[in-house]
């Protein structure tokens, strides 16, 4: 077995928890961590996500996930999971590796990634468009003061929003976005030197309340999720706004956009997911 | 072999040039066609995705693509092409394709669809967010009157922009957004009846200039592609935005929406690519 992949600038129950080690069948294995549940049960899919994103990237010296696609096949479960992965491109700027996470011998997540080393790029950086205008996240409402189960996402991630969500408070507003700021709990408080790499950043955008909730719906089952990562973020509070666009034949989208506290663009992600709960 | 897919009811080039038949040792054969190719030369890669798409769609008999997601290996060329398939999940509601097209033994696409049956669906409709404001396609400029060459994409589908791109005329707007009308050309005209099936959107999404040429990008590789298919449209022109949001270390996103004449959003689609002629 090759040693646990080391990181120390990672948060800390997140880098424990995204361990990855290659077997000497060349199979990734990883232990699904019971500490980053959905509040309705069973591991968030961001977390397995970033999960067999690091696996994918012990195929490959480049170190910066550039975009991820993932079918989520069926629900994962605590516990061991085997990745294999596969390098379908090898090039001199990127590379190209699709993976599968098995558990219990059953495919439960099928991915592709792309890998890059921002490091070279020395390219221009041009930016359209503004991260949502809110509050600082210290005058912005924690909606989880009276509920952080522990093992839930909930527990592992700070969250502050610009205003206190109309489904929290069992009125949906009927506008599907959300806005606000958050961190891994771990990498705030006195640690503000904690940067976030591109598969905290996979996590971090499937972490936040389906924006749908505030039509109502009662939950959301990702099928398909895709993870552009833009930029190494600053450390700090990242803002991000959700929101979906339509709901159509029981499938709602969603985009998730990340920004760092510089106003920088550093994530954007887009799924397509089973609606329920909507009559 | 089994008979070459049927359907009448598509824009009879594009049908004919996303032909597929299964061989017997189960791969999907297709030619790529020398009638969809971008103007820089070689086929448009969302021709090749649309092909792949329509391969994939052979191993289900749930007839409608909900997304699809593509990382472009290496470029495709006109002539053969060969697509396996492997069926990830096939379950009630929904079943998950994979595959790769490969042409003289190298693999240039590599993609995975979800499919359903929209004629099932009961389930609520609602929308947020509008088509562009702009005049109706007759009153719009038609970018390609003077430069229509045989052979690309161009001569194939109808464009008309809500103005007269900046790009066109030598003089980038800084503003990486276009927006205006798109129909396969021998959908219009008096055959308003014909369809487009998610497979043509495929293409259809891939088929507008490049929002970066407005910031005077002289080209665009994409890495990675994902389309979510949200509605059937109904005939005639599809209303169309694409706007990129950042560029970075020589990497843009873009999104482009399309909408059917009725307003409904049919299909949203979001690439990472390789910007070239940024200084």
């Amino acid at each position: 077995m090759a040693p646990i992949t080391p990181d120390v600038s990672r948060p800390r129950a997140f880098g424990a928890d995204t361990a990855v080690a290659v077997g000497d069948d060349g199979v990734v294995t990883a232990e699904l961590s019971d500490r980053w549940d959905r509040l309705g049960g069973g591991p968030l899919g961001g977390y397995s996500l970033a999960l067999a994103l690091r696996a994918l990237g012990l195929a490959t010296s480049f170190p910066d996930p550039l975009t991820v696609s993932a079918t989520f096949v069926r629900p994962a479960e605590h516990g061991p999971a085997g990745i294999t992965t596969e390098i379908v491109r090898k090039g001199r700027t990127v590379a190209t590796i699709s993976g599968r996470l098995r558990q219990a011998g059953s495919e439960r997540l099928r991915l592709t990634a792309t890998f890059a080393d921002r490091g070279r790029a020395d390219d221009p950086t041009m930016q359209f468009g503004e991260p949502p205008a809110m509050p600082e996240p210290d005058d912005c409402v924690d909606p989880f003061t009276a509920m952080r189960p522990t093992g839930t996402v909930a527990d592992r991630v700070d969250y502050r929003f610009g205003r206190t969500p109309g489904w929290l408070q069992g009125a949906p507003t009927g506008d599907p976005t959300i806005e606000g700021w958050i961190r891994f709990a771990d990498a705030g408080g006195g640690s503000e030197t904690t940067t976030v790499d591109g598969v905290g950043l996979a996590l971090l955008v499937d972490a936040v309340p389906p924006a749908v909730l505030e039509l109502g719906a009662t939950g959301s089952s990702t099928i398909e999720l895709t993870v552009h990562l833009r930029a190494r973020p600053a450390p700090g509070w990242l803002a991000f706004r959700a929101s979906t666009r339509s709901v159509t034949g029981g499938y709602h989208d969603e985009d998730l956009d990340l920004w760092d506290s510089t106003g920088t663009l550093v994530a954007q992600s887009r799924q397509l997911a089973r609606v329920t709960g909507l009559v």
